[in-house]
């Protein structure tokens, strides 16, 4: 079995509102020091196979077809055995 | 700066809607060696601070205070200076 964890996020040059938000949340409730906060998906994948390598090329299409908006949004992930 | 990643994620005792409709689609798609998809959140929390330990203390705070559901949510985190 392969453990895809991914991570993805608001392009950098993309407006984050929920990150936003969630800053001005955060320092209302007197936490002062937040500067930023970005606001993304965390996504755990479990894949029916032993081939990492086939696993990496299939999150790929994942993320690229369905998992993101590439417009909007960047992706990354890892792969391991469990 | 201090960097802290933040990941949340249903605890396992609880339904993940959102991962078994994206588990679903992506079966549909053809990918079929997908056996359980958890849809979680990543944060990125940007922190006016040196100090890890105090930039430790506060992220946890955070996360009970506001950021997660105790009840149906697990999160961890890293610290990283940048």
């Amino acid at each position: 079995m392969i453990l895809a964890k991914v991570y993805i996020q608001p392009k950098t040059t993309v407006k984050d509102p929920q990150g936003n938000t969630i800053k001005s949340g955060l320092q209302d409730l007197g936490f002062t020091d937040v500067e930023k906060v970005n606001m993304g998906k965390y996504l755990e994948i479990k894949l029916n196979t032993q081939n990492k390598k086939l696993a990496s090329e299939q999150i790929k299409k994942m993320c690229d077809q369905m998992l993101t908006n590439p417009l909007i949004e960047d992706y990354n992930f890892v792969i391991e055995k469990i």
